[in-house]
């Protein structure tokens, strides 16, 4: 609030500025393409040139912000066998900002916003943007080793879905009650999805 | 409350029932094994004869609970492919009672009790028998399986783990915003995941 675009900016890199500082305000912060363009001191007419919708909008914000939180470097470098870029990759999408943020103030959070009510339009596009953002990101990294030879070839959308899914309840399961400590089974988990999805599946669990 | 064994039980099966009745009335209910033995209208002394811990009377009144939620029956009808059964099994954890419980509210309960603040002993206890239990009944399908050669030979752990991973992640998801009409991509998800425990993969995502 009460903050101004940074000095030296074009009108596109001030409107992304303004949404991404938005974002970080907590979920549905992003409320109006006029709040933007309002923050981002620049016309309606110039963020409609710029970003013709809303979801434009919304997924090129996002994009920024996942550059930080995802970097995407590392699913390149082939000092590293596929299968261990996969992982990281996973790992990533499982602990996005590395120990910055605590699970249980995260999932708090997401379940106010979503589950308690009926979560606000502003709150679900959002989500939605998120969503299709993180899914993007696992599919760069699918289609990465992909080139490589090293995923078979072949639509990964549902691929991309197992994997999240298996993050999400990794994710979910951080938060609830446990007897062993969990760092292991979860990079247990982790591989083996990653082995499934490089088709190095010779008989799960036996390894 | 203020409901009596009913009639006709032995002692070990009226604790059972009263603990199943507790186990109804929420997370963290039953508080005591002293509670347990007074609702079943028995000593505290004849509750440890039949079960010398609490965990042991939990995972005992789990069982019946399960026995009910999750009938086990189908893992064995071989008119049904392997494939098919693994994915039933799959479904009935992702919805142990049918389109009887709203997972909103499961979810909202659940948040309640493990999230929102520290859990009490008692709903912890209450969660991690739950949690051994859903792993064992996934166990014993993925053992049936195996007993038909379906399954690979080898530790189930890390399959049970993984495929418990995707029905959480599936489950959160359902009660988050989307954009598209989730059954079908649910149902992807878990015959994905059921290719690769049956050792099916032939390049994932490729049917």
């Amino acid at each position: 609030m009460g903050q101004r675009p940074p000095e030296g900016l074009g009108s596109r890199d001030r409107i992304l500025w303004a949404a991404t500082t938005m974002l970080g305000e907590g979920p549905g912060a992003i409320l109006s393409v006029r709040a933007v363009a309002a923050r981002a001191e620049v016309s309606t007419g110039s963020l409609r040139h710029h970003f013709p919708t809303q979801r434009e909008l919304m997924d090129a914000a996002l994009g920024v912000v996942y550059d930080v939180l995802l970097p995407e470097d590392s699913i390149h470098d082939r000092s590293l066998s596929a299968h261990e870029r996969l992982v990281a990759c996973l790992q990533r999408l499982l602990a996005p900002a590395g120990d910055k943020v605590d699970s249980r103030d995260a999932w708090r959070r997401a379940f106010e916003s979503y589950v308690a009510g009926e979560p606000t339009q502003a709150a679900r596009d959002e989500f939605l943007a998120i969503d299709r953002e993180i899914r993007r990101r696992l599919d760069y990294c699918l289609r990465v080793l992909q080139g490589e030879g090293a995923v078979p070839a072949g639509d990964n959308s549902a691929r991309v879905a197992l994997l999240l899914n298996v993050v999400n309840g990794l994710s979910i399961a951080q938060v609830m009650p446990t007897e062993v400590p969990r760092a292991q089974a979860e990079l247990d988990t982790l591989r083996l999805a990653a082995d499934y999805v490089l088709g190095e599946a010779k008989g799960a669990g036996g390894k």
